[in-house]
């Protein structure tokens, strides 16, 4: 694999426990030699489970069986697997997840359908499940609550780091804990706008609730991260409560619009936006992360898709790979998104810089302050519209010749 | 500028002349030093033009100026200059075209409402109208009917080849010609799938007929390339038709569904395909031609945009040019799409060689074979979605490290 994205954090936390959370990493030898590639979460009974999954018509086979799990809102494990995605592998596939589950239900002592399956890495290859099956038994005994960083390292393919992430929040009488965990980081665009993740809380919280929270907080965090604009097969975020906080005096939250479950939506939302920016923070290849910042719009609905039409836009995302401040790129982008736009009004900022306004370069542009702005590694792109209210941001990484290396020879 | 690339044809015809048309090229120093960068094309009395033009909501000057002219249907000139695209500039855009068309009609002796503007290059840079307007006269004097590959040189950017294409058509007692140019290469998709395109005919055919046959013909010409999805501010389309063959015995057709219209019709397009297959072929970075080809869908639109989500995927691109069969990311592009799939029937070819089918990879599947395969300069990529009857066609071509390195660095 690459070396370190240069946008990686300076050091990777080991998060603190999440009571009822449980967490084991094997090597089952899928495709990688000398790494782990199995992580096994093992959950206390009574946890709750949401999530969101790819809008793929072709969707993995994990991310069927997921789909076909989440209406009942129970978990008792995860089973996650790097190396093979298990997707496009007709019948096979989902004997394949079945198989698993079996096996890890086995392991654990819980029913099949409480098991919930993740898969990433090639597409169309065949997974052997007692390739996994076979270390699921001692992945079941060796878990312990610490093991964050390993099980964040045990998911990841072509990203260059772990990707953690922590926050705790009050509930009544007592706090509670929010971690997660993600990989990203190529095949990355809404939605959803992750491969993989998954999080885990000790809030008491009914997975109806949960499922509302989770919806509304992946909008501007996991679906407004794109790295090249492809939409996995395979994406998956999973969020667990375990709900073991309610001992220690957590309020049970039964409705997501219970002014009690604020501060854990707060809690959730910053574990989740944290994890979707190192995502883009390790988009292949990236050397700049960039926030695509969209004002002035007719609606928060057309300025997402214009940041998105400027995000994924290969022509602006190689231009600040060349440290170009190139705002022609951007006005195409604007232009092809088909939303309203009024050339003549619109302003471009790169920083505080504007660069452009009312349909022109800026009489003040100064090419020299853009050119030391543009070596920044995160580059804060400003569309306003001045047409109406609506704003929005997406965050995406530069477009370089790495991305189109690690590409090319991705499966030899 | 670069190499040429290895998709250029063997060898660029000089195309014979077309009476009512004559061409000059001009060096105004605009942006580039040592080539031309100006071409003036003078029109005989009684030509009629068609056009289509970017669906940009920032289109640049010059196509907001054909916009308007596009309605009356006549054309005495055609100006267009390379490196600078006179978009985004304001007041002052505008204001250059038109005392460019003034200057021009000066030194042909129309109307200015009669000259056609055309620029392409940079985006955001005012443009001079002297800096043309001092060549034209010069050029005026100068045309003759034989300019073409020097016509087509006049417009290049990064282009690495110039463009031509000739056809003949019989109309009546007479044959009429089909010569047309363009200029790719980058910010390349529908609609319009070129940025500068100019045909020319001396078929005597009234300018409505024109548009009809014109707007007809793109849809799986010009409007079925895409070489990174950006769509430019400048993409124009313009056809001048000079009616000289009627003096020859050639029919004037009033309607685009007069039945003698259609010889003329499969000229235009035969001019339009081999045109817009250059501008795939000549794609920034290009080491391949992609056609991919989508059958078995629900409808001819839906194949589209699947053919499109897929010749868009930077995925499937970067794979292409590493010469991986990388089947897994056209699955994902497929599914990306959002339009009617089933997993589990459609299959994929490369070439004759069908690499998956019925949800998984082909039992017959043979990795050499495909490898052998996958060294071509021309990839036919099919999906059978077994679905419908829908099918469409769109080229493209890879995305290499070369695409990056001329778009990081196109402005210094």
């Amino acid at each position: 694999m690459s070396n370190v994205s240069p946008l990686a954090p300076a050091t990777i936390a080991e998060l603190p426990p999440i009571a009822g959370v449980r967490l084991a990493t094997a090597s089952a030898g899928i495709r990688y030699e000398g790494r782990t590639d199995v992580l096994l979460a093992v959950l206390d009974k009574g946890t709750a489970v949401a999530g969101v999954l790819t809008r793929s018509k072709c969707p993995s086979a994990p991310v069927e069986w997921c789909s076909a799990r989440l209406a009942a809102g129970k978990a008792r494990a995860l089973v996650a697997n790097a190396g093979n995605a298990n997707a496009f592998t007709g019948a096979k596939g989902m004997d394949a997840v079945k198989r698993t589950a079996a096996l890890a239900a086995e392991a654990v002592g819980c029913k099949p359908g409480e098991v919930f399956i993740a898969s990433t890495g090639v597409i169309g290859e065949p997974l052997d499940p007692h390739t996994i099956g076979r270390v699921l038994r001692g992945a079941a005994l060796s878990a312990r609550p610490e093991n964050w960083k390993a099980a964040a390292r045990a998911i990841m393919t072509t990203d260059t780091f772990a990707k953690v992430s922590s926050a705790t929040a009050r509930i009544g009488a007592a706090d509670v804990r929010v971690n997660g965990i993600a990989k990203g980081s190529g095949m990355i665009a809404p939605d959803m706008g992750t491969m993989l993740s998954f999080v885990f809380t000790d809030a008491p919280i009914a997975a109806s609730a949960l499922r509302t929270l989770v919806r509304q907080e992946v909008v501007d965090t996991f679906n407004a991260v794109t790295v090249d604009g492809d939409t996995s097969t395979s994406d998956t975020l999973l969020v667990f409560a375990t709900g073991a906080a309610a001992a220690r005096g957590a309020t049970t939250i039964k409705s997501a619009t219970d002014r009690r479950a604020e501060d854990f939506r707060r809690a959730l939302r910053a574990v989740f936006a944290d994890l979707s920016e190192q995502i883009a923070r390790d988009g292949e290849g990236a050397r700049k992360l960039v926030r695509v910042n969209v004002k002035g719009a007719v609606s928060k609905n057309s300025a997402r898709r214009i940041a998105l039409s400027i995000a994924n836009s290969p022509l602006v995302k190689t231009a600040i790979a060349g440290e170009d401040a190139n705002w022609g790129r951007v006005v195409m982008a604007v232009g092809k998104a088909g939303e309203p736009a009024d050339r003549d009004k619109l302003a471009i900022y790169f920083g505080d810089i504007r660069v452009a306004h009312g349909g022109a370069r800026d009489p003040d542009y100064d090419e020299k302050k853009v050119s030391v702005y543009m070596k920044r590694d995160v580059i804060d792109l400003t569309v306003d519209l001045r047409l109406g209210r609506g704003s929005d941001r997406v965050l995406t990484c530069d477009l370089t010749k790495e991305y189109v290396a690690i590409n090319g020879d991705y499966r030899s």
